[in-house]
This record gives C-alpha cells, structure tokens and sequence, in this order.
C-alpha cells in the first residue's frame, strides 16, 4: 500500500478517511458540518489557529488530559461528556472557576461520521452545562488499527478567585476528609459494560460535572486546604498522593464510606477492593477541623453532593500512610496499586 | 484476555505497560523518572492535577494540536520537538507571546521507555528554545495494537501584545504576502524516510520555532493584519482558508517561491505539487504595501528567513480564489484539495 492516500470521497458522508484529518476540503467540511455547528462561539467562529480571549489580572488555572475510555459509550454517559467534565473537575478542584476549553480529536481511519458526530453533540451540551467555552480545537485522523475510534485530549483555563491557593502539599494534620458521594460507580460500570454483565438495578458511571459542588464548598469553608477529584485509581491513589505530598499521615473508616450494593457485589467478584475503582464525579475535601460541618452542609445542598460525609482525618502519625480503620475494627494500610486494576477508564 | 490488568512488574523498566497510564505507582515512577526531570518547574512540581499561573490583565491566545507524525523520528527533528514547536508557532503567528504548555501523552502498551525518554528530552530542549514552560500533563496507555508508538497534544497559552490582533479576516487587497523560506522539505523528508527513498543531499525537515521570526516582523511592520504558518496542507492550504475568511483573491507568483532541488525532484517523482506539501518552519506574513520591505528585511535578519521574500499580493479580483502565476506567464487556480496527498505528516 502506498502511503499515498487515495481519494475516496464517495464515503465521506458516512465515515472518516485519512483526509479529514488532512487539513483540506475534507477537513474544512467536518468543521463546518460537526464542530462548528455543536461548539459555535465567537473564538472558534474567528477560524484562526488559535483563540484569544480576555482575562483579568491574577492566577489562571490549566489542566489538561486525553480520555481513551473504552467503550465509548455505557450507562450514564460517553467519551465526550467525560472529555469536559474530567477536566472541568480538575480546573474546579484547584478553585479556578473553568472558561475556556480545547479539544484536540485522535480519529480511526473507518469511524462512523455518526459517532462521532454524538460525541461532539454531548460534548456540547456537557459544555454548556459546565459553563465553558470549546474555543480552539485540532482533528488528526490516523490509520484503521493505529488508534481505537475516538481519543479526545481537552485543556483547560480557568481563572482563580484573589485569595484560594489550595494544593495537596497545604493539608495539615487536623484536617477532616469530607468525600461528596459513593465510590466506584464508573468503574465497575465500565467493566460489567466490557465484560457483558448484568449487575442488576440501574447501576450507571457516575460521570458529572463538580464545578457547583467546588464552589459551595469554597465559600462554606473558606480556610479549606485542597480539593481533589477520585478518578484513575480511586481514592486510594488521591489519598497516597496527598500524603506524600503534605508529609502526613491520613486516617479513613471503612464505615463512614458509602458503596453501593452493585458495586459492592462486582467488588466481590472479581476481587476489587472499591477504594480503587475510578470514579468521575467524586471529589475529597480537606477541612479544618472547625469548617468540616459547614463543608458536610454546603456538600449535602448540592444534588452532586447528598451523601457527602466525613471519611476521615489527617494526622502526623505515619506520614506518608494511609490508614483504613475497617469495620471490624482492625487498622489496614492502605497502599498506592502498582497499577490500577482496570485500564482505559477514562 | 481478560480486562483486568496483569501485574508484569519486571518489564516495567525497560517497556511501557498498561499500569503506567493507571495513576497508580508506575505512573508516579514515570512521571519521577521520566517527565519531572526534563520538564522541571515550580508549577509542574506541586504535583497537583492543575497548574496555576499569573496573568497579566490583557488578552490570551491559547491553540491546541495532537501530533501523530510518522515516523517519529526523521531528518531534522522528530515528534517531541514537532510537538513543541508546532503549538508554539500556532501561538506566535497569533501575535502571542508563547509562555505555558500542556502535554498529554497516549503510549501505546510495549513502547520501549528508551525511546519515550528520547521524544521527552527533545520536548524539554525545544521548550527551553522557545522560551515555554511545560507545566501540566497526563500520560494515558491504550494496549499494543489501539495506538501507534506515541501521540502527543500539546496546548499553550501566550500573552497578547496590547493593540494587537491579527486574523485571517483582517487581510485586505494591497496587503503583499511575504514568505519565510523554501517550501516542502518536512513532507518530502517524511514521505522519503517512509518509503525508504535517498533523495541524495541533505534533505531534512525545516521544522522549527516561529516565535523569533514573529516577533521580528512584528517590530518591523507594526499595521501587518495576518500571519500564518505553514501546516497540513502546504502553502495553497493556508492561501486558500484566508481567501475565504477574509473574502479576497490572492495572486502568488511562481518564479518567486524558493522551492529546493532535492523537493522539487521527489514532487515530480511522486507526482505531488511542493505548493501543497507540508512545511513545520514555514510562515506567511500579510503586510500593507508601504511595510512590506521592512517586513521582508526583518524577516531576513532572522536565521529562519534568510530567504524571505514577497510572493504575492491580495486583491478585489476573483475573491475566495487564489491564482498562481506559473512561470511560463500563464495562469491557473490553486484550489483546496479534498484531501492532503500526506497523512500523519504532524
């Protein structure tokens, strides 16, 4: 085969050819028929190679990060709506207020114009319920067998209030972990959707944006320290993290965590522990200890939040260790996986 | 095969494995052995899933590109650098200053480390040329056969000058369009490498940073309404996409277009026009007649455009239509092609 692509524009109402990432007509026509009609707005509309907006002076925020979660579509949400809520949460767990987004499309050679077409359409809406702006964005397409359907990198900018600088390095022994909800929903989502089970009830990921509940808990306890979203790893891995980060040692009961049953269940067999199952709208809060019930209330108020408790507290015996106090009234440590047990969840 | 991941811990050194896009501890090691040492700053190092940085009140210009180039490495650079310097330049024809980069890596399961340490180091190299820091990323793995070695996105943020804003749609009839150097040699050492071809000479990529260049001929021509660089897509790309937005002609002269030897014998080989073939060093200035020679001679002050010169002109004639004027006296229209004849060429 030559590495001359042919042209073959008879298909590419219906599916993506290696030109439509080539930046010629092909390329000019999915902008005009699927992102500019999904994502419009006046940066994107300028057609440059790059947008500009308006900031104010101070600290800006950006994070970024490509999702490849496979299937592309399960129960309670797909690729797109994950694509801007996962890097929405990261921008609101540092306290930046999220604005601005780009989206950068790794496509297989073969992919259904439909798809990815419901992608684009979910990312929007994802957008628009997050209160952000895809402004710039970028579209390669790549050989059927060198990628695996749609791979959606999204960065993004965000201002920070004058004032918040949180970071897992500021948590200081005392502190109270507040968690927003129940662990482990997408993961085991994900995997029951890849090994065809059936888990009963109406079990779904747990995919949502957690800029609001971020917000509510800023100004309920604004001596609050870090902010952290669970995703790959669960929340074990944030927790090692933070530990390690702040030098400190870090204390959760098993009672205090909800699980649900049908996550619970899948745990069991297939020999998860959930404290590191992904999940992508979860988020821990550390608290002083005198703004923790404010934190609890402000959590409880948001839908996102109903759950919300206190798992735990940071404390200045073994640093650099997470402690589980189980429910049986024994201690475990518990330690960061060589690697998570389920790749591609996000 | 089952979903869940298996532990192969001795190969972790040597190979990229799934667990290393986990979040879980061979993520940690890569980012520790890998990615802290070539990109080390302050933002970065806070380990946190957001970087945070200070703005200036003002305008910011953000562009975001995957790179999927194949091979990753070629005469003249290779997928780090491209994936440095290509976001840089989209930033800097935007008038930007080029200050802040995100980089999402997807690594393919089996890549050897050996070789994602080489594209990293090249990355930290090029970021140090140009004056960026890399200061947020992420790492995902996708198993062997999903991928294809190693794609990166890279997204930056520059600051905008103060009264300056350039777009496509700013270019007016009379603007002259001065041009950097020679055309085509990224594309045609791609597609050589790719099909074993010695082309004889020197021939390498002209892949470089824009961001000097740019400043340059900003200085030197203060009223200039446009600059492009010179992607997917080749010069007639570009000419074209402007045409449109600004809803001009454009004339370009082919006697004035520096095209080398060795890229115009592989074109006529291969039956490909240098106009269309990809450039990573290239740059297209749109500058009002009365500073067009300033522009010119600013540009050949510069190492990146000993050769520049102007190459045409926009005018009320034939808008939407770009024409060449072909060395014999005649001619013909250069319209957009459906597709590159090149994919994977960035």
């Amino acid at each position: 085969m030559s590495v001359l692509a042919c042209p073959i524009p008879f298909a590419a109402d219906e599916f993506i050819l290696l030109g439509h990432g080539s930046g010629g007509r092909l390329s000019a026509k999915l902008m005009e028929d699927v992102f500019l009609p999904a994502f419009r707005n006046p940066a994107l509309e300028r057609m440059d190679d790059q947008a500009v907006f308006n900031v104010p002076a101070g600290r800006v925020a950006m994070s970024t990060d490509t999702y490849v979660v496979k299937p592309m579509f399960f129960p309670g949400g797909n690729l797109g709506e994950l694509a801007v809520y996962g890097t929405v949460n990261d921008l609101a767990v540092g306290g930046a207020t999220p604005r601005y987004l780009s989206a950068g499309f790794v496509l297989e050679e073969g992919l259904s114009l439909e798809t990815l077409k419901q992608l684009v359409n979910s990312m929007a809406a994802a957008a628009r319920r997050c209160g952000v702006e895809i402004v710039t964005g970028d579209t390669k397409v790549v050989e059927k067998g060198s990628g695996d359907g749609v791979f959606i990198n999204t960065t993004g900018v965000g201002f920070v209030p004058e004032g918040v600088s949180y970071s897992a390095a500021n948590v200081r022994p005392g502190d109270r972990i507040v968690l927003n909800g129940s662990l482990g929903e997408h993961g085991i989502t994900i995997l029951a959707q890849r090994e065809g089970l059936e888990l009963g009830g109406d079990l779904r990921s747990d995919a949502a944006p957690l800029h609001e509940p971020c917000a509510a808990v800023m100004k309920a306890a604004p001596r609050l320290h870090a902010m952290r979203d669970l995703t790959r790893g669960g929340l074990s891995s944030a927790l090692n993290e933070i530990a390690r980060s702040a030098r400190v040692g870090i204390e959760i009961e098993e009672r205090a965590i909800p699980i649900c049953d049908q996550v619970r269940g899948a745990c069991e067999l297939f020999g998860l522990d959930p404290l590191y199952v992904a999940n992508e709208g979860k988020m821990i809060t550390f608290v002083p200890e005198e703004e923790a019930q404010a934190a609890v209330a402000a959590m409880q108020a948001n839908e996102l939040g109903r759950q919300a408790r206190i798992i735990g507290v940071v404390t200045e015996r073994h640093p650099r260790m997470v402690v589980l106090r189980t429910t049986l009234g024994t201690e475990r440590i518990v330690d960061m996986l060589a690697q998570d047990q389920l790749p591609r969840i996000c």
